[in-house]
């Protein structure tokens, strides 16, 4: 669907303009730089995150432009110059974009995005981009650890309600289908995005009538392709259970639903499948909500749940158990006088937050006889990877931990987005996403996949790449090469 | 600042308009209803939240309307009446709601917010009213635990590039101000709401240049009157903090700071202190940034952490420690042909998921000697209290315990906000509600501040109310008084 997409241009950390004023006072606005947006950690100590969000970067790079109440707005901080502001009133993105594919496995210390283009838009973009990308990354990743824990039954996302602010709900749910989910309650989130939207009954339909069975009865007649009944208003299994299965009896549905949402779930639909087979209900299906997430369904089914899919609501669409996702933005690179790119690279206290240096590439390498991938390999942007070779890869840190595989292929994970300002990417369907994501995550062990100490994937450097980012920690002081 | 305000209405969960098809079809389109918005646990174990997030409530029942575009998609679901569709065409608000102003402290199982509208559009408008309610109380709350441990020093809210969603980060530096914070990086923040909105440098800045000492020189002489510089883009005590001195002493700087962003900022805090000191730069802030929540900071300054103000990110903007505000929207009563309001109740399996029934009013019992709020105190709509007699409350729960309150008053908490679809409310400005919030926090006392084990403030019912609560739960099965 169409619809206007707002303008988030002003939606910038104020530290971008004061630096944008600076570098232009400076005569830095024509300087090209180039940074990257990635991650240190996944999320809930899990093996991969899925990458998500892009179209949403899109859209804003779109729709990028200063209103002049925005200009009167940065006048009256009486911080920035005019010639800036004049500069402003223009302002657009004419750099190039390279990212990798919504729904694609990813891994730390990788190259998520990586934008080339003078310093000031370069700089300007980066809390739009690392929102979007951070916020449904994180959506997406937690989805398809919950989607897993359900081994294969259906999770629709329930969580509107708590999502932290409107796109939280809105673009949340749209994260949560990509990563599995499918479906939501959200219906915004099925008319713009197609994400297939579901919903049958709230408690307060069953207390609007002067009985529950009163309640069910009027639902059925109203929806007998859809009824799904929510039987724990007063007490599952006393009255809710017996009442649905006497108003499915009543208008001779068969193909329908209770949905449990409190008490113990386990026990409750344990009990209620008895009943309905019992009934003769065998295809009626036991959906399960209640403060649901991949730990709390991995107990359920333990315990011998009888449930045949989840709504799944806050824990999913804040990922409660985790819900920051890392990512950073990071300048790696500047382009000298020449055109000749200069890497860049910040130092820190916690070493964990040094960064790779350079422009760079970043490819998986896929064994061709399982059709796995066994690592990702980072290369400056200028190696050509030759994979009728063997290719000895080895851990950044622990040197001495090395592999050669043979065999293999090297596909490149990041794909252009824009170029010289223009957008050159043909954005797929949600959709076109969602398979994708599966289709991708099956080329993984599943090994990284466990929620306790997964498999750690190999994100490893080339020999030159890693040379390079040696000697500059060793020379930081100075860091030309 | 004025800015087209989005357009929500499709923000719904779906069985909110099954639902109302179902109302619509069963001729329960005109019954009136009376829905509550409460919460059952404060965060964090905190003894107190904030109420934050009802101005965005009112834009969205202002802008309430329904495209044709909508209309046609609701229609390709395939499942509403075409009398309902056409209804919907001319839909808006016609109720009345009633809620407590943003900025004040709330507890638990209290009214927070109290809808009273014919079925349909009550049930319509839950998920954005819980949503919006949801979002920014969580996040008013925990700003205010963050500035609390900060003791006065100032928080500026940094979280954006975590937030859950463009309206996670521009809501909730919205909530974050109201709940305590100075500031915000968030320009449209700033632009849309009043948070002021300040930002120096990323070390993106230090980067660019040659040298450490060339980035900060030439940031002090393009901003000599907000000179805050990032310390720690290679090493905070070998080249940051020196650096920095010489550049402050370079331009005749005195009032400015230094950002430290990672690394032990206890440690760091108390080395740069005393060298800007010994340098002369007494009025130089030392500014702390770097995965901060108010665990944190209350354990740096146990260590003796020299830090003047802080900048707070993914652990305020997420509210990392407890990211869901569980409040929900309940059906209480309804009113019958002749207009008498039926209470209406919600029994669970889970005896804390049990609602109080009722059309209700919520006041807050001020001792007048003290001028603290002793307990709150939610009876039936048509009762009145008289504060010039003795008044007995008692426990919910452990009905033996009882207190005797003399020489208090009884203050409503609830304001009209619509009555009959009009709005009725004059919205105060961001900072009138910051400055309300405050005070209205001095009304309490600290004992229920505390981050651990605080006070439970009481949240008592009338006699009346609990006796028709009493023997709702008794006879259940057969609602009616």
């Amino acid at each position: 669907m169409d619809y206007v997409k707002e303008n988030y241009t002003m939606l910038f950390d104020f530290y971008e303009l004061t630096m944008g004023n600076g570098y232009f006072l400076n005569g830095f606005d024509k300087k090209i730089t180039y940074f990257d947006m990635f991650f240190r950690k996944n999320p809930d100590g899990a093996g991969y995150s899925i990458a998500c969000g892009l179209e949403q970067v899109i859209d804003y790079i779109l729709n990028l432009k200063f209103t002049d109440d925005d200009i009167e707005y940065l006048r009256s901080k009486r911080c920035f110059d005019e010639r800036f502001l004049e500069y402003l009133k223009n302002f657009r993105f004419t750099g190039d974009i390279w990212a990798i594919p919504e729904g694609t496995p990813v891994f730390p210390n990788e190259p998520i995005v990586t934008v080339r283009a003078p310093a000031i838009q370069a700089q300007f973009i980066e809390t739009f981009l690392l929102l979007s990308i951070n916020h449904q990354s994180l959506i997406a990743t937690k989805a398809n650890r919950i989607c897993r824990a359900a081994g294969g039954r259906a999770i629709s996302e329930f969580g509107s309600r708590r999502a932290q602010g409107p796109s939280g709900a809105i673009l949340g749910a749209r994260a949560a289908y990509i990563g599995g989910c499918t479906g939501t309650a959200c219906a915004i989130s099925d008319e713009r995005y197609g994400v297939p939207a579901t919903g049958t009954m709230a408690h307060s339909w069953v207390q609007m009538f002067d009985s529950e069975y009163e309640a069910f009865d009027t639902y059925c007649r109203f929806y007998p392709n859809s009824a799904t009944l929510l039987v724990d208003t007063y007490n599952v299994l006393q009255s809710g259970v017996p009442n649905a299965i006497k108003a499915f009896k009543a208008h001779g549905i068969t193909k329908c639903g209770i949905r449990i949402d409190s008490g113990d779930l386990a026990y409750l639909s344990i009990k209620a499948r008895k009943m309905l087979d019992d009934a003769g209900l065998t295809e009626c299906k036991i959906i399960a909500s209640n403060s649901l997430d991949e730990y709390i369904i991995t107990d359920l089914f333990a315990q011998g749940a009888k449930i045949d899919a989840f709504g799944v609501g806050e824990r999913l669409i804040t990922s409660k158990s985790n819900p920051v996702f890392g990512g950073v933005y990071k300048l790696c690179a500047v382009e000298d006088d020449e055109g000749k790119v200069i890497p860049k690279i910040k130092i820190s206290e916690n070493t964990e937050k040094i960064i790779n240096p350079h422009f760079k590439k970043v490819y998986r390498l896929i064994e061709n006889e399982s059709g796995k991938a066994v690592a990702d390999y980072i290369t400056v942007y200028d190696e050509m990877i030759d994979d009728t070779k063997p290719l000895t890869i080895f851990d950044p840190v622990y040197t001495w931990k090395s592999k050669t595989l043979e065999n293999f292929r090297a596909v490149e994970l990041q794909k252009p987005i824009f170029l010289n300002g223009k957008l050159v990417y043909d954005m797929p369907s949600t959709d076109a996403i969602r398979n994708y994501c599966r289709e991708q995550l099956s080329q993984h062990w599943d090994e990284i996949k466990r929620f306790e100490n997964p498999h750690e994937y190999y994100v490893d450097l080339s020999p030159k790449l890693w040379d390079i980012k040696q000697m500059m920690l060793h020379g930081f002081s100075n860091p030309e090469l």
